[in-house]
């Protein structure tokens, strides 16, 4: 694995033993998808970054060193995956964050994903708890995802979509979802009592006939076409869900070649 | 600071960058007070952490192992904290736990707080999310209570009580919270569904009059007295909330004494 690891200004050789990511999951988080030594979704990912930041006091690193340490790390990658950590930084014990406090960053550069077809999904118990204060964002609490990834794994699954306590659905274990109206557009789930808003899900609702409005399950399964999501593999439609199977589905293919004329690397 | 860190059975030198702890916060910690060289409750941190691991399916280390260290760290250490961490180890990218896995561990030896007198405390806006898969376990996913320690922080109080999204009185950030019933006994809200169980909570639970009960902020007010608990710091007094003041109480300074015969370095 190609690491590079900076606490502040500075390129370091090793995590902090004492670092909060570590101590508290005190961070947060961006996967990007590599394509032709670029990110085509670095703006977007640097701003929501930037969002999750401001909301939890987090002082980024310097936003030119970032993207020139982006840059040289994506070179010469024809398809990868990039992902970056950012964290609170080293701290005492106990939960008050330092001040000041320098950020710890983290480069980690991955092999893409093998492209994935006919996704099969389960509902999975693990419910996602309601927290406003952390709603939307990609930071790194996320032993909720890991329980119910291995519900998915456990079931032979690819992907499984996850409740609110409330009922209400809200997306899979690391993408979001999108069903379809019935109409000319699409639905997705708001995001601000849980859930992770995702670049590509952002991209759509800015650019595709989408909008958010909050989905039962018998919505989900009454629907003629659904799809998950994220800035890695951009959109996948889903095939199964427990007995439930849905044929292809002509918008559903307008939807990609939509998103593949903008972001090339997701085709 | 002193820190021995581990992979399974072998101690090596750093932290692996590809580490689920600062990836997910996918792990569990222990704070312990270290006294005379030993760690009196040591026992019951070791059974919160089996509970937990288990619940999470994390492996834990080797218990022999653990123990010979933990007892190597506290060596001529008259009064210190140690602090354990274990995480479910190296993972790839993505949340599906490795299989196997080989655990993280980290002791690391911090200076014993100092004491604390006229403990004066604030209600926190941050909530707790309710998430009964999580409740009671002190797993690494803490940025509710970093968000409510910043909240103490600013308003320059020692410590702050924190709600579940339900209205009940939970707990402070780093400490249980118990209030006097009136008569001989006292009254700490159940876990079940957030917060985290203390190991000096639950020694409360088995060897003075107390149990638990749903509380909520009146009852806290009305209360001829109430009280902090965790491990490192044994009982602490409340003598303020916001503008509720309480004088010293005999109920109190009893179990303070209680306490300290079974447990001398909580005095």
């Amino acid at each position: 694995m190609d690491v590079r690891i900076f606490h502040g200004q500075n390129r370091v050789a090793q995590i902090d033993p004492g670092d909060r990511g570590l101590a508290y999951g005190d961070g947060l988080f961006e996967t990007m998808r590599v394509h032709r030594g670029g990110i085509p979704w670095l703006d977007a990912h640097l701003r929501r970054l930037r969002h999750g930041a401001d909301r939890l006091g987090i002082l980024l690193p310097d936003d030119t060193l970032l993207r020139v340490e982006i840059a040289s790390a994506c070179a010469n990658q024809d398809s990868a995956v990039l992902k970056l950590i950012v964290t609170r930084g080293t701290g005492g014990r106990g939960y008050a964050p330092p001040d000041p406090a320098q950020p710890m960053w983290l480069l980690s550069l991955h092999a893409a994903p093998l492209p994935m077809q006919d996704v099969s999904v389960v509902w999975c118990g693990t419910t996602l708890a309601e927290q406003p204060a952390l709603a939307g964002l990609k930071h790194c609490n996320r032993l909720e995802q890991v329980l119910a990834r291995r519900e998915v794994v456990a079931a032979g699954a690819d992907e499984g979509l996850m409740h609110a306590a409330t009922g209400h659905v809200i997306s899979a274990t690391a993408a979001n979802l999108f069903i379809h109206d019935g109409g000319d557009g699409w639905l997705t789930p708001p995001l601000d009592r849980c859930g992770v808003a995702g670049v590509c899900r952002d991209w759509l609702l800015h650019h595709a006939p989408a909008r958010e409005t909050p989905l039962d399950r018998p919505a989900v399964l009454r629907s003629s076409a659904i799809f998950l999501c994220n800035a890695v593999r951009g959109i996948l439609p889903v095939r199964r869900l427990d007995a439930r199977e849905w044929p292809e589905s002509a918008h559903l293919r307008a939807l990609q070649r939509q998103l593949a004329a903008a972001h090339p690397g997701l085709n």
